[in-house]
């Protein structure tokens, strides 16, 4: 089945201790759309201006995604961000934002992208999360994602989003923002009452915690030796949860959840490799399952 | 199988943002020592003051620890450390250090200790464990505990005694101090390359790398709702895996580590539900096996 992919297509200028890359393609969907097209269809919604280098809709191409809800903006300017990391490759600041044709973008989805059962809004502002949902019809999984500036400035429009989604994906840091609790196992309960039956806390390199119906679920993330850019590896990881999850015929949500988690760690730790999408998009399938069973063997007791 | 355990037996007080805890059982031995009991015979080497409280002693008893090798000094004071955890129970300062006793303290092993199979190190001075291995007959397994502090002030002896065991734990942070490596997972070679063939690194809640000569094995942390006082938890987890991994009769130490592992994760997790060892002391065998279990559960995929 499909997954339809909303979020941010973006101009990424990253900077580590160890080299500097300017406007590279990032972005919530960018990242998430690649990820999950590894597993299914994946439909892009996004919005770019006229800067938009062509190459990068050619690498959306390469990877099979539909790109007929994505919006060229004449004259327009595409979202730009810019980060730098600390030495740790944990921390980062943001060194620069400027909005661009995502300002004031409405969304208004192709005709036959309502009815798409797999709906993922990747890291955006709530509104445009909301606004796309009001388009859709009856999907049958519904997973956001959300970062701390939305809790700082929309949270209302944030816990309306809530109440409408299945899946919430958050880090440890903004549940605790969102929950004021310190404990991310305590947080779960918290979260479940503001609205969705799934809880995913994303905890970087020590993994990621599910709580569902089933109960929780600890998910670890790919050792790796060296990250070189883990920009998107959060996106990433919830792409590749949600192409894996859409890719399943038969069975329910329950039955696939944590290895679709396993999958979306995966394609993380490939985007963690490199620069932007660099790594991501050279991998492939046979690379994928490789690091699964690894992950199977370093985790089973 | 026997298990040595020397470490620091002490008195904690320990301030949390919710209570005050003076003059509490505590200290590396203490904790892993009690843990260790749960699985295997252990003999506990320490020292104490003459402040030492005589029901302290009942509770190492109580869980039939071997106490020849606990030395009491007449007119001396136990070893005293206090410190206060942040509201989010993972950051603590150390208020006041006493030594005491240990100072000036020289170990010498009961007679037949010296052939005791499975040798704790559990974190105190580095010259104390090299002097407490000199007195050993080819022990079959030796783990070693240690702290920032001895990294700080003693790495020499540290290096020294890296050179001696079979394998050493330590945390994230001392993994970084020791190696100048800020990823985890490339740390662990160069940690190899100092002496010991397993290594594992603590990292509290977010659970525990093994790395050996069969790969690296991530375990899980039990998750806790609640987290009233860790102190004691890195010991117990050393202590419980160090217990259990003596407890088996046949295989080699390569097929126990990994369970061994999740059962020192699971005392660890009931250290950390009460001060001191006031919880772990009342936990049950059948309490350790029901929490392996359900960890089977929620880290399975």
């Amino acid at each position: 089945m499909s997954v339809l992919v909303v979020g941010t297509t973006a101009l990424d200028s990253i900077k580590t201790p160890k080299s500097e890359n300017p406007r590279l393609l990032g972005g919530s969907a960018s990242h998430a759309a690649v990820a999950s097209s590894f597993f299914t269809h994946t439909q892009l919604v996004g919005v770019v201006g006229e800067d938009f280098p062509s190459q990068h809709v050619r690498l959306y191409r390469k990877h099979g995604l539909c790109l007929k809800g994505l919006e060229h903006v004449k004259g327009g300017k595409t979202f730009h961000w810019s980060g730098e990391y600390e030495v740790n490759m944990n921390n980062r600041q943001t060194l620069a934002t400027v909005l661009g044709v995502i300002e004031h973008w409405q969304p208004t989805l192709p005709g036959d992208y309502e009815a798409t059962p797999h709906v993922l809004l990747a890291n955006i502002s709530p509104q445009i999360q909301n606004r796309v949902l009001d388009q859709m019809s009856r999907p049958k999984f519904v997973v956001a994602d959300t970062m701390d500036l939305w809790l700082n400035i929309a949270l209302d429009e944030v816990l309306r989003l809530l109440k409408r989604i299945d899946c919430l994906v958050l880090n440890d840091s903004e549940a605790r923002q969102l929950t004021d609790e310190h404990n991310t196992v305590a947080a779960l309960p918290k979260i479940h009452k503001l609205g969705p039956r799934y809880v995913i806390i994303k905890k970087g390199e020590h993994g990621a915690i599910l709580s569902s119906p089933k109960g929780l679920f600890l998910a670890p993330a790919y050792p790796l030796k060296k990250v070189v850019d883990p920009t998107g590896a959060g996106d990433s990881f919830v792409g590749g949860l949600m192409g894996y999850l859409a890719s399943q015929k038969v069975g329910s949500v329950d039955k696939h959840l944590r290895r679709a988690m396993i999958h979306g760690a995966v394609i993380a730790s490939f985007c963690c490799e490199g620069f932007g999408l660099s790594v991501t998009t050279k991998t492939s399938r046979p690379q994928i399952t490789a690091r699964v069973r690894e992950l199977e063997k370093i985790a089973g007791f």
